[in-house]
């Protein structure tokens, strides 16, 4: 070893002490695999059981299974692999882990099971020990992976100790996970909630989804299937499956998009009315302001899925009779020649924003994916949702424009007194744009830019040393991520 | 240098030891990017060579470029950057190598080349050296870059000397580099397999997609083309490119899926047999468990291949000729309409179907991108892969049965005796989810999930301290990975 | 705190230094965000401000919010979030700041605003201090957060110091973010350019893919709209938003795949004729194999939106018209049977490559993920790259042969004497695919194969150690990124 003390000389006694030991209580599958990482990585492992000889047989030879408080007086660092049912056995211990290190491992079957958090409900029964909250988000199975291509290796670590808190995060770097530090031990309910919560940021962005889709689709149900069965006895019911899904589709698709940048606008809004970017949001709008990405995900999916069934259109049989059926009139009627040049026109134009807008959609959705966002700079990012995003809304917009075409304007469009679901669609996004367009407008942005400069009306006004240009960051632009 | 010592004063002696020495042995590529690379890190570089004056050129003027022996009595730290062929000139060094920590690089250029790995050999020939094998995966061009950007960053290393694994991790990452460790130096054979390796994982899926695609196009073929060539001498050789191929494609494609979720319940079985989660699966089922990630992905290629050759249907000149062919007819046999509902019917729903399942397949497969994997909990991607999975599994039964309807059922369908091969290929599909209708009985569901905590049948049993709930991921589902 | 001393009692002296003091000049959004970080992590902020009074408003209690030359006092790292333009204030503060680690974190409004960056401006102005480059790329609003979800947390350092640079590396470490040792302060103005670039990469690729696409569209506007207008005085311009755009989309795709790999074989030329690897490429040349990852994504693009368009055809109402005008005609000329065998299976085969050219280009483009890419090892990436790539293209240009079948032999094919648009286009993919023959023959790649060995021809070549096998990446080829 002489090699390494030439070098590593004071190395190896700080950051590699000799073989640190480490306790772990409890000896279920957790407790095994993280028995096996450690020793992995060079750790000693002292596992504590109840009934130690019984489950020596299932942990590698080397490792030390012993009673409980054996383990714990072998080591600083105390693993607790046990259940919060079972913290009660801890108390026999209490004398033994003062001043060490508990790092609670444990998760709940439920969001907020109980009125505090695991973590913080063991900091209160052992007031002597340090408690650190961690690799709760880790499996069992994930454990065991010496390489991390196919599972998450971020650890969330929170401690209200600094120094206990580091040194578990530099052990998790040890082991091969990505460490993230959450500070203080009030984030161990965060954390706890982590591997439980289904999708959190997404509830908001999806009900809203579900209840746009719902209403739109019995909209179209009522004008295009009752209408004509009502009024004229045509069953059109065939419809439903493709035709009505598919007139809903784009409907939500661009209100999505369409709420995406309303809540930057709002938020705009909301600054220029106070003239300063430092008053917090109200809380809705804060919570719409993080749930943009969301939308603007399930916006593009449903364009997506629009665009799917558009080009399914033609392989239907209805497709096929009705063409046929239309031929045949064509030519009992001896009508050589159908051409609508204006027909043509829109269809042709209408055809080709829609595929220019799925196109910049693209691009939108495709700077979401994490390892591609991380390549992109600020201003690149930004470019692609704030300055793409909303020229994909505009022609989204001109899209549905000429597919509704003049029916807006015509009498029988409007059955049972109702608009042509296009008109109830577009008016969101024309309103957002022109929204935009009032923005853009140099008095109205000159201000805005002033308020994101930090530049704050008059009677917060002071001398003082300028931030630096990153700083403007911290605007509701900034955030327009999708 | 005041500041430093202010606050990392013992940091520097410990975390930074002032600007240790490095020696690499080898000049070629791979010797001088590591050279430029550590030189940039702030270390300090010796490189050994055979013609140190000719060599000398090739690296910049700080690198102290010298014979062999004077590189390696200069630095306790010595990267080989030498062909396996070469290492015998190791053998004169050998007494001035004790105790020293030699990094291994190597390559092979095939795959298990040699009975042992290059690292356990130089280990068999320098037993008072500490063989550490790694930075075999990172190419002398990746070397070079400062910015991870555009190439992997993992760094796997193992050795069978703790502390000199350590060291060389920590090493790792001041080069900016991602260390994986990977314990004993048994593991070298697998380090040197992974740059030489063309996706070990996917050989056995592509092999059976390759298989299935070869009998599903030969039955398709059989049946389509050249049974109506024997019976009517009706040439419908114009439909191999696309029609049988894209036969072949959805029925490839659904059995595959099936094939991923039916691993799963057999490992299932094998469970509920043993009554217990602690017995080894066979070879096979753990090798198919590990491939469904594979086996899922190709089966969301081949239906997306699959849609894109049955939107693109209309666009031949074939169904153009046949529709006009109808027209005639209809007009000749003077039948105003055609419409037929049920057949209407029949294919609204299927289309609507496929569109639904390639949707739910769509987002299995999104998530199946590392960087959007890593950002699920556990429980989300287990909704997504497993819930989600069979969802889209049923649905593109449905497809299936709704696009071969009643044909089952008829005669003239049993050509050469054979049935349609939608019948054919729904029909382990269709075993599947009936498997996992059996799974969800109570009876059975309350047993799996008993073995799945850890409640080994009764003669295992034994009180014990519970492990905590997420141990209870080691179970087939777990890895319920596409 | 008996526990940490027990295991890590040198250790905290070293990597957890007792909560050192870092020193912020400037009171700005950045100033705050990072104050926030940095206590996270458990370390002592001082802010220093020109209004210390009002100016402590806005930080939390626990920050020591006083006068430039205290906060200076008190650090040995002094983090400068202030504008270059107000770098004079520091003028009275160089005695103070002599021999202290200063952090630039600022940014400019333009590329290359100032004659030399602002961190080799301030190493000019306070030659005494030691300068260090970073953080400038991250956020005020990422430094809030604690997750790194959803920000890049890549930060890039330099400094002139080693010591200095490492010891902010490591710091950026502890704050959770990803360093990026960018080594000496001459990399500052790259570092500065880094936020506030647009796209620096695809600037070239993009005017390419620009000037090719207005060239085709031109050439097909002459030839399909104006060219019947003027012959036959045909309005055919409801074509221009659908059939002349996907005219120009397959042909800009093409000839962008193309010069993908044309640049590999220029670079293969260039090194054949001087006979080795180790002569430098012209500028232009380096430059183009530095864009092909980017032309090839353009060109996957372009193709996808290409099929895109090609599958709304039949949606046209156009299409529609014409069919149907097409299916009057044949009852009134009374052809029974209008089937063209020829014509079936040109379209048939035509259709079935496109599809295959996509697939394979949909495999390529998804290796271009960050995080699919580095799952991949040198020899997977280059492939899918190389080898899937040159079917891709040798699929597409049969895709096109057969679009054009024999119209290039057909006199009437020659409008204005302009050859179909399809020759033009599949002129360079011809001749890249000869190239490569070419590059196949036993000699060419032979001799190839040695110079990428690193044996240079004859004058150069001396008896020396081998590099080992992944030295040889360092060819053009290794870099064949799309």
């Amino acid at each position: 070893m002489d090699s390494i003390s030439m070098m590593g000389g004071n190395r190896r006694s700080c950051c590699l002490p000799a073989q640190p030991t480490v306790a772990i209580l409890g000896s279920g599958d957790f407790s095994k695999c993280l028995t096996i990482r450690l020793l992995r990585c060079g750790f000693h492992v002292v596992v504590g059981s109840r009934h130690p000889k019984v489950a020596a047989h299932s942990f590698p030879h080397v490792v030390d299974v012993t009673h409980h408080e054996d383990a714990v007086s072998k080591a600083s660092i105390v693993f607790l692999a046990i259940r919060r049912e079972h913290y009660s056995v801890l108390w026999d211990l209490k004398h033994l882990l003062e001043g060490k290190i508990l790092v609670d491992v444990s998760n709940n079957k439920r969001v907020n099971q109980y009125p505090e958090s695991n973590a913080e409900y063991l900091a209160s029964l052992l007031p002597d020990s340090i408690v650190v909250k961690g690799f709760n988000v880790i499996s069992a199975w994930a454990m065991q992976q010496s390489c991390p291509k196919d599972a998450s290796t971020q650890v969330f670590i929170c401690s209200d100790s600094v120094e206990a808190r580091q040194l578990i995060v530099e052990l998790a770097r040890q082991l091969n996970f990505q460490p993230v530090d959450m500070g203080t031990l009030s984030s161990s309910r965060d954390i706890e909630n982590i591997p439980i919560q289904l999708f959190p940021g997404w509830k908001g962005p999806v009900l809203a989804a579900v209840a746009l889709s719902i209403f739109f689709f019995a909209y179209s149900f009522v004008r295009d299937i009752i209408h004509p069965y009502v009024k004229y006895k045509q069953s059109d019911f065939y419809k439903i499956p493709i035709e009505i899904v598919n007139r809903t589709l784009p409907t939500v698709a661009i209100t999505l998009l369409a709420l995406v940048y309303l809540a930057g606008q709002l938020a705009a809004a909301h600054q220029l009315y106070y003239g300063t970017k430092y008053r917090h949001f109200p809380h809705w709008l804060e919570g719409w302001l993080q749930s943009r990405k969301q939308l603007g995900l399930l916006s593009f999916f449903l364009a997506a899925i629009h665009v799917l069934y558009s080009v399914c259109l033609p392989l239907r049989r209805s497709e096929r009779y009705l063409l046929l059926n239309t031929a045949y009139q064509q030519v009992h009627s001896n009508m050589e020649n159908t051409w609508n040049e204006e027909e043509v026109w829109r269809v042709e134009m209408y055809v080709s924003f829609g595929i220019m807008s799925l196109g910049l959609l693209s691009l939108l959705a495709l700077t979401s994916i994490p390892s591609v966002h991380s390549t992109l700079s600020w201003r690149e990012f930004s470019f692609i949702q704030s300055t793409l995003g909303y020229i994909a809304l505009l022609i989204a917009t001109l899209h549905g424009l000429l597919f509704g075409w003049k029916r807006a304007f015509e009498e029988e469009a409007y059955r049972f007194y109702l608009p042509p679901s296009f008109v109830v669609a577009l008016a969101l996004p024309v309103c957002v744009i022109m929204g935009k367009v009032l923005m853009l407008l140099p008095c109205v942005s000159r201000k805005l830019h002033q308020i994101h400069r930090g530049q704050e009306s008059s009677q917060y006004k002071c001398k003082r040393m300028e931030p630096v240009g990153s700083a403007a960051h911290i605007s509701p632009e900034r955030v327009t991520i999708m």
